[in-house]
């Protein structure tokens, strides 16, 4: 009798999550190595419940929809992971003769990854255990970006060209799109790439600096003295000096609090403070599930991910990462490698300073060289509206 | 000396209001007819002010574009028409050598429109007057249907698709996803196109219906007995049954009042009546500017639209609106006819009793009937994930 693979997702879906699954299945299959290709049905959770899918049965109709389905046909999950579950996992694998693992997920997942090929070699079974990154987020460390980012990035990218085209025609003196990621501003910072269409947003508020209301507000007078109609893209998870979100909570967990919408606040706050009309918009989980802005490249980089994972599994690695390292960025070029995990591990790598311009109201050249080929094909072309004169409007 | 044409925008933008401008500069082009073709700078007030923009100078390629730009290429406005202001209209349009004058908006354009064709017949001058219907809120009368709904319909019904795939793979209890048109739901109805894919919406709230909050609580709690995460798609511009709108205003004009956001004030109801986690998304002006989500049946009406106002106002036709009539649902056919627009001026059009259902939760198969061809190609295939099995979470 031969081994089984099992692979897992963990945390929130990204547009090519399921494209991860798909290089791994599809490497599972050529390799006929594995007798069974299981998934865990909701995360590890599932894992510990056996409840398994079974992955071999899939046709290659269904596989090649898995590069078009946002989510995860499997399932994923947020559940923490106890002391207790490793042992139990480790009694599992055993049970279900599982030779390989698969981790599909962030940081929190790669944890997991990590003590459980630890638990594993501390018993000496010999099985392999593999990570795949995933985070629309991006704030995974050591690899130059993860699967998931660049579709992120290219959707805000997108969204704020068309939202801009549609605020110079009709000019709401102040609109505020609030982007994900919540500790690291990469995806806010992705919609300055909008610019290089003519549709650019007017200012970009990261997580990575503390966010000061008189300042906003001074930026933004400034701009409406020139300009009617401006477009502002502030991460959801803005704080002040202190480290204190600048939105109320609006639900707490045992484990995580929640926040009401920065895009509404910062509306609000415009309104109050400025008495012009401003509002606000929240894409929210539409920017990670959006398959008509799924990055080309991203996609890609996903099934690949999920591919070389799998295969150094086969080839006996384990405790291992996929991971990308920058070659260049124009022709882009990156170059594939395994990171080891330990590294990896619960770092949360958000955006370096030289990123972020002086004024920390937007980002610099150095970023859009970084981020411009993660989104794929360019931007669609729109026509200018540069011949249009200048327009006034009073307050 | 010719004599000169002017189109004129008025009111929101929509995905395929450009194109509309596309097939009107295309037809007064090939005419032959006149010497210039003016846009108004910004609608009415542009207009008023005599700032023209030379669309003939438009090249061919530029022209192009405008079929993939969100937003208008001339600008537009919500500025209200005085009484006096139709009298400075007719005086430009002697000026300016104006011998037919193209509006292209909502209802409150065609009430302008009708207006200045009236102006224009009290004082005898020979100007043709035409509108083009304009709206993603779909609520202009008359006409089976109005150029801009379509693709709106087809960004909702595909943006819930894609978000019911992400919530059914991880569980967030309640997901509130709000939908534009204040009076008029059809945009919020079409959301329910997503279900014919396997991903639609659970509960559907229209402004058409007064909206109960223990009715809404009671619905959520039903469907949350029988699956973990459910979708909940509500209209900006829903009230209870005294008409008051159940958000707060957060803005005053002396023309208008702004509201709180729909989405979050239901997913904090949720919150705090339930104890379940929920989230409210809002998408807000990115649902009328997708290129992304164009509907390529839209587009191609709204270039025919702008094209027989403008040929009709060469025909010597004048105070009247391009229309469509349904001939056949399944294979779709219209047919385009011109209404009178008295008959269209400032009547805002609703849904039927007949497309809602009876519980005032969703929508009926006639609607689905109805709206199914507007959104043009059908929404895309995705993996099925029905061979997962039941998902269990505690609250």
């Amino acid at each position: 009798m031969g081994k089984n693979l099992v692979i897992i997702h963990g945390g929130g879906p990204t547009a090519v999550l399921n494209a991860s699954l798909y290089g791994a299945v599809k490497a599972a299959k050529a390799s006929g190595q594995v007798d069974h290709i299981y998934g865990a049905n909701n995360g590890t959770g599932g894992f510990l419940k056996e409840d398994f899918i079974d992955l071999g049965a899939f046709s290659e109709e269904e596989l090649g929809l898995l590069l078009a389905t946002p989510g995860t046909a499997i399932g994923t999950s947020r559940d923490p992971i106890w002391q207790d579950d490793y042992e139990q996992m480790t009694k599992l694998i055993e049970k279900h003769h599982i030779g390989y693992v698969l981790f599909s997920g962030g940081n929190g997942t790669m944890d997991t990854c990590g003590k459980l090929h630890k638990a594993l070699v501390q018993k000496g079974m010999d099985v392999k255990v593999m990570g795949i990154p995933k985070t629309t987020d991006n704030d995974i460390a050591i690899t130059d970006h993860s699967p998931g980012f660049g579709s992120a990035a290219r959707y805000m990218a997108a969204s704020v060209q068309e939202l801009c085209a549609d605020v110079r025609s009709l000019p709401i003196h102040v609109v505020v799109m609030e982007a994900s990621g919540r500790n690291a501003g990469w995806i806010t910072a992705s919609s300055a790439l909008a610019g290089e269409k003519g549709y650019g947003p007017d200012l970009i508020y990261l997580p990575e600096r503390a966010f000061d209301e008189d300042c906003f507000i001074r930026d933004v007078e400034t701009l409406l003295r020139k300009k009617s109609g401006i477009v502002v893209v502030a991460s959801e998870g803005l704080h002040d000096k202190d480290g204190n979100p600048i939105v109320k909570p609006v639900f707490k967990t045992e484990r995580a609090t929640y926040f009401g919408d920065v895009s509404s606040h910062l509306a609000n706050l415009v309104i109050d403070r400025l008495g012009y009309k401003a509002r606000g918009e929240k894409p929210g989980l539409l920017g990670r599930a959006s398959i008509a802005w799924q990055s080309p490249v991203d996609r890609d980089e996903a099934v690949l991910a999920g591919r070389m994972a799998c295969e150094a599994a086969f080839e006996g690695e384990s405790g291992k990462m996929a991971a990308f390292r920058r070659i260049s960025d124009e022709p882009y070029k990156i170059e594939p490698f395994l990171a080891d995990i330990d590294q990896v591990m619960m770092f949360e790598r958000t955006m370096p300073d030289n990123f972020i311009n002086e004024a920390g109201n937007g980002v610099t050249e150095e970023f859009l060289r970084w981020c411009r080929p993660l989104i794929g094909e360019a931007l669609p072309d729109m026509i200018s509206f540069n011949r249009l004169s200048g327009r006034k409007e009073g307050k």
